[in-house]
């Protein structure tokens, strides 16, 4: 399997995020990347090549121009006012306030982000653009031809809407691809997300239009971060009515659970027709996850990537969430070993 | 003048908050009200009393029950979920989420809040309802016939709106106050804010109403917290529209500028017809604040507690910001003083 890798995430490495009422180290760290592409190497699958370049065109296919625009400006913006030290919002833009960009650095943190868990630090939005990239350079080799690639990139993507960053998203690698592979020709295209939180960024992403098909698998959004949205009743607007599908599940989620889910969110991809898929491949649902609270084991991965590969249909897997890094590596890799068995 | 005051405001003692990316401790201390109280004794004010207990019937005049009964719960759900410290949020209801209560404490701290500079701790919901009582107390000695009275009370109020909190504030006191003012006779009430930062709270609690004018002097929100309302465009709605009157300065203002939108304000005032005014008295706007950016000093203080007297209105002072400490005391003495020598 094409595995696509540049060492250019690293330049993403906050050091301070809010969790639980205290400002602790970030749980999204460069090591996670590093020890997925050693289990790689390990395993000895690949090749694993370098992204190519593509600029912030087809990153503003799905993302607003001032939100791109912000990002590329933020971090000068807040050392000028603050500092040399991760940028975080303390104050938002709550519901019957009005949606005015503020002059102020902070105000525009509050106006883009919906978390304070998510630092934009000097190296942010050119590792943003990197994983972009990464995931970018997969989609065109599917669209060349490829049956499937890996993205290996980071800072993950599916939290990041189209102007709004948090979930330590800040540009949406998975809806990016997938724009991509409708731009290359793919009438329809299937985003399938089993990382453990809602893709929130995708979904409102993709929510009015009807070419695209958000799947997500997660812990209910009543109980588990991002909150606000995931529910099952959210099933698309307008051109897009039916093209969003989520399935909520309950914390302590096991395998047999999840499958059955699975399976269901697998139908739905093959009687939309699905040309390609892109599938948002966080591993947080991991037992061991320090932040989450479902139950898969390093196995069950093995049989979710034998599952994909039953779809049959060009797979685009783009790194998401994982935060036991101890486990990261082995669990990727059973899934990408899972999907070659069975492809 | 009649002081009302409770030592129980200590119940509120912050250790936390998120403040340019880093937690620091809590600008809005139990020593602000106890300097204050220092001063009025020093000088002579008074007499001091302590506030009658009127409960939660009156707070729930303006604020919707679902978020007085979050306040009353948030501290025990937070210590069951993540222990012994100050609760704080992490995440928050972007624009395109769904205004759907979580279950999860994470998730409701996001859902009422709009920063995380505002710590809830053990006792918050006791000193916010004593507040309150201060207010109460304030606003029903003006109805029994007092012409001016200050409630020195914290936590402050005029951020908290009908179901969110920031800004250091829970129950909105001002606003209470002005209710209850309303609610025992006074066809028309106005209160004016001159706390250094704009009271978006209490805007969205009277902005549909034509008996409350709202009209507030603050630093200009494209600059400053809480950024997201205090416009000059925003007159009012419905039965409320021109009853609302917004003065944003820049930062740098000083006491010529100060006034002459001050005295813009008091005709507003008085052209409504106000039969009693409740002021929300933050003296953030001093030189020396350390989290703000106008110029005034205790002299204009001062002028400033003369030109209220002028408006020769049943008044009550509520205590809002005010952050550098060591002035607090003669600052607000200062208002006080101006408005006797004037009365
Ligand atoms: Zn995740
Ligand atoms: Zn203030």
């Amino acid at each position: 399997m094409i595995i696509v890798y540049s060492p250019d995430h690293a330049l993403q490495e906050g050091r301070s995020e809010l969790h639980d009422g205290k400002i602790v180290p970030c749980f999204e760290s460069p090591r996670r990347a590093a020890l997925v592409l050693a289990g790689i190497e390990a395993a000895g699958l690949g090749p694993v090549e370098a992204p190519q370049r593509f600029g912030l065109d087809p990153v503003r296919r799905v993302h607003a121009a001032d939100y791109v625009a912000f990002l590329e400006t933020a971090w000068g913006a807040w050392v000028a006012e603050h500092g040399d030290h991760d940028a975080l919002p303390f104050t938002w833009l709550a519901p019957d306030m009005r949606r005015v960009l503020p002059d102020h650095i902070d105000g525009k943190l509050g106006y883009y982000a919906f978390d304070a868990g998510t630092p934009i630090t000097a190296g942010t939005f050119r590792a943003a653009g990197v994983a972009a990239d990464v995931a970018l350079t997969g989609a065109h080799r599917l669209a060349d031809g490829a049956p499937c690639a890996f993205a290996l990139g980071r800072p993950p993507g599916h939290h990041a809407g189209r102007a709004h960053y948090g979930g330590y998203c800040f540009f949406n690698n998975a809806a990016i691809a997938a724009q991509a592979l409708r731009d290359r020709g793919a009438a329809r295209v299937a985003v399938l997300d089993v990382d453990y939180h809602h893709g929130n960024g995708t979904q409102e992403i993709f929510y009015d239009r009807g070419d695209v098909l958000f799947v997500s698998l997660h812990a209910d959004p009543k109980q588990e971060y991002p909150y606000f949205l995931g529910f099952a009743d959210e099933t698309g607007s307008g051109a897009g009515e039916g093209a969003t599908a989520n399935y909520p599940l309950p914390f302590g989620t096991g395998w047999d659970t999840y499958a059955e889910a699975l399976d269901h969110a697998l139908g739905r991809i093959a009687a939309f027709g699905a040309e390609a898929v892109v599938v948002s491949l966080g591993v947080d649902a991991y037992k061991g996850d320090p932040i989450s609270r479902f139950r898969l084991d390093t196995p069950d991965f093995a049989a979710l990537g034998r599952r994909l590969a039953g779809l049959r249909r060009p797979t685009l897997l783009v790194m998401e969430g994982g935060y036991a890094v101890e486990a990261i590596g082995l669990n990727v890799v059973a899934v990408l070993r899972g999907f070659l068995d069975a492809a």
